[in-house]
């Protein structure tokens, strides 16, 4: 045997095979089309950006997430790492662009960190923002199209929690702190406390107390007066997390995140406000708010739900070629189908025995097969076979394109 | 002003603001829907690739066209440059795929040469393959897909030039000769044999004599007339093109390339048979059959030949807010509009003037805006503003959406 090409893929990097191709696309295509009822425009920035672009907002620590490289004109590039720092370019870049713009954007990232279980290196963002309102019309527009995705996925029990960064200011938390805090569902009351601790604070009971009793801030409450108006109930689909930090340093007042009672791995959805980014471009603040969609663990919960298509091709139909004699009458209801828009494929070789091409439709996982032997042809029918009950039935090619798209 | 980051896009990459991205999806969506119909599965594959994966075909003269870097644990990997090498390595990596595989990449690819006018680092692929079967049919199958894909686009005149790489040997041709060869169409007949005879070669006039002659292979007349079963006309769908080179060393018998009458730049999709390329990964021959559609250049050929939507967002209509004691009733009538599927912009500022919100849609390219003032609240109907007449009228919203639905 030759020297041949280990044939793998990266650690952190995937395949995805016909059947899991079809469940993306499936659940990107409900995603655009709620994105696109609530007036959000599609959006594309390239794969690869000035290593200076990328780095502006994470800063150093984010150095060691990012794929950079030198390319072959010596420029420091990097490969995409999320959507909203591309956005926050573009709003520099085209001034142009009435605002406020509402955008959404669904292409893969990178993160070059180790990969855990349910992480990885490459994987697909979903994101709508608005830039150019401060309104917290704005922030509920976000948080009414964000449910609308998940009801329209077919999430039975999914909720909103809201929370205003600037109760923490008031409680007095510094950034560090709200790193901490940040973990509190993760670790716990005590591991929390015992982490402010370490970090010199010296009453961290005080600060979780004053937080506790934190009342809702005017944003608040004029967010969740919109929600309600729009027919959403307050404790069910959406609430006030007073203990909701999220990470990332960037966010200047409200932020959301989406938890659903069908799944119990973490957040579907996260995102917020966050007025000071594109000022890192611009040299002046713009409001911005948004929210990332995580595919993958949305893609998860709906597996666990069995939510999502589990069909293995897009194929309906296979036609097979029952004789080299008689691969016209096979071409010719192959055509037939199509133009009638069924996903037909014609069995490709003609002189295989009928029997392998039943097994390959077998394997594709194709629901259907036409079968046109002799005596089918002179009685201008054809022979339909039920994969999933072995029921074979002669009928016209018309009746055919009725069944197949009504079943 | 402060120290700002220069917002820019790195050379021969683009960004794709709402207007292409809507041209773009629209057309990605077209040929998704052709490429199922002929029973084309979907399939992803990760963006970066192990380098040896990426080199093991092209060799070192495509070195310089891949981006390649170190990673992070030291492993030179690269950005996907094709779609067929992926391809490959997924045929070798995953055995047990039932054979012939169909299967449609649509993802982007990139390039690191130096972008010349209309060529881009960065830029969309969509191929078909069909991999494990020999058989003409499967290069019929090839070809019937594409030009139903040009056709359902809206092109009037497009035809299939193809040739078999073999009458290149009968005419005792090498590769380097049909390297040369391949430059035909751009450089002209002189230019070719004067370039044939600094490679050594003697009697380059008697090598065109033979091309010129060479009868139809056995495939290729098994291909055509399987063509024309299907309706297709030899001389006009397809045609016998005997210089027809093609590039890319690969191709092994047959190889194809659209060209257009509404389009004079360069063929807008190629392939051909390429049965040894698997064999780097899996030390045996998998016969394999495909097209590589130029995205960019279709899209190209389009927008020349008006055929494209030119709406710059995908908004219908906004809602406008009249005063913000009236903002609940334009929330419900936004509501309403979603609800019945129409793609509905609710204004997010409730105390802007009118007049600016109706710049605002005009700016944007919204074809229609909904005013609900005091007196039409009272009267429970609302004013719709046609954008491009100015005409303005009272109706229910009931009505509004019978309107949108059939516009």
């Amino acid at each position: 045997m030759k020297n041949v090409i280990k044939p793998q893929t990266l650690k952190g990097f995937r395949d995805f095979l016909p059947g899991d191709a079809i469940a993306r696309n499936y659940v990107i295509g409900k995603i655009r089309q709620v994105f696109e009822k609530f007036g959000f425009d599609p959006l594309e920035t390239p794969a690869l950006e000035y290593a200076e672009v990328l780095l502006g907002k994470y800063g150093e620590e984010a150095d060691k997430l990012l794929y950079l490289f030198e390319d072959r004109g010596k420029r420091k590039v990097g490969l995409r790492y999320d959507q909203t720092v591309p956005l926050a370019r573009i709003i520099a870049q085209y001034q142009n662009i009435a605002k406020p713009f509402k955008r959404y954007q669904i292409q893969p990232v990178w993160r070059a960190e180790n990969p855990q279980a349910g992480r990885y290196r490459e994987f697909l963002q979903c994101d709508i923002d608005i830039v150019g309102t401060g309104s917290a019309l704005s922030d509920a527009e976000i948080i009414l199209c964000t449910l609308a995705v998940y009801e329209q996925l077919g999430f039975k029990s999914v909720q909103m929690r809201v929370n205003d960064r600037s109760i923490f200011d008031s409680a007095g938390l510094t950034k560090t702190m709200i790193i901490t805090l940040d973990k509190l569902e993760k670790i716990g009351k005590e591991a929390v406390l015992s982490e402010l601790r370490g970090k010199n604070i010296k009453d961290p009971d005080k600060i979780f107390a004053a937080i506790k009793s934190s009342p809702k801030t005017k944003r608040l409450r004029e967010i969740f007066s919109i929600l309600t108006a729009n027919g959403l109930k307050e404790g069910k689909d959406f609430v006030f997390d007073r203990f909701l930090a999220r990470g990332l340093e960037y966010y200047t007042s409200v932020i959301f995140e989406v938890k659903s009672g069908d799944y119990n791995s973490g957040s579907l959805a996260g995102g917020g406000r966050y007025d000071n980014l594109i000022n890192q471009f611009i040299g002046i603040n713009v409001p911005a708010t948004g929210i990332a969609f995580g595919f993958d663990r949305t893609l998860e919960a709906l597996t666990q739900n069995k939510l999502l298509p589990t069909n293995n091709s897009v194929v309906k139909i296979l036609v097979t070629i029952f004789s080299p004699e008689l691969l016209e009458v096979s071409t010719k209801a192959t055509s037939f189908l199509r133009d009638n828009n069924i996903n037909t494929e014609l069995y490709l070789d003609a002189d295989t025995k009928l029997d392998k091409q039943l097994k390959y439709a077998d394997k594709r996982g194709i629901p259907y097969v036409l079968i046109i032997g002799p005596e089918e042809a002179k009685k201008n029918l054809v022979k339909l076979k039920d994969m999933k009950t072995g029921e074979q039935k002669e009928f016209t090619i018309e009746k055919i394109i009725q069944i197949l798209t009504t079943s």
